[in-house]
């Protein structure tokens, strides 16, 4: 399956929230990552988030489709990352 | 079709941007925005970002499906927004 993550935690864990989303998906834009990733990734990737996150707090939102062949990117400006389709 | 906008621009144009985009998505998360779009709202929507950001420095990430039904949302933490499916 296919994973768009998006954080926006304090800045306090952002690094750690980062480096530990970086160890399963690519980043893409600031806190913004994406990528493939299985059924037990995903599960590992949700656990590690809550361990780290503050959930009064802080928020991540995971987009989750069957494949990324469902879904459009387009980067409008620079491209920060490395999974783009198109840059205008 | 179903449209999420991430992006990451100056703090010049953050404003504008967030501003601009509301018009037409609604404010999920920081920086991140969705919606159900038609064809021509989005490509209204790529031209006024391709108006206010800069090009070089500035990113916005359009991620376009055919249908939000496509798409699974989880939220760790804090919800934000008010469009969720999910909050733990």
């Amino acid at each position: 399956m296919y994973v768009i993550a998006v954080y926006d935690v304090s800045v306090d864990r952002v690094n750690k929230v980062k480096k530990f989303l970086r160890m399963h998906l690519t980043w893409v834009q600031n806190s913004v990552l994406e990528g493939e990733v299985t059924e037990s990734q995903l599960m590992k990737i949700k656990k590690g988030l809550l361990e780290l996150i503050h959930s009064d707090t802080d928020s991540v939102r995971l987009y989750i489709l069957s494949s990324d062949k469902l879904l459009r990117k387009e980067i409008l400006g620079i491209s920060k990352g490395d999974s783009e389709d198109n840059v205008f």
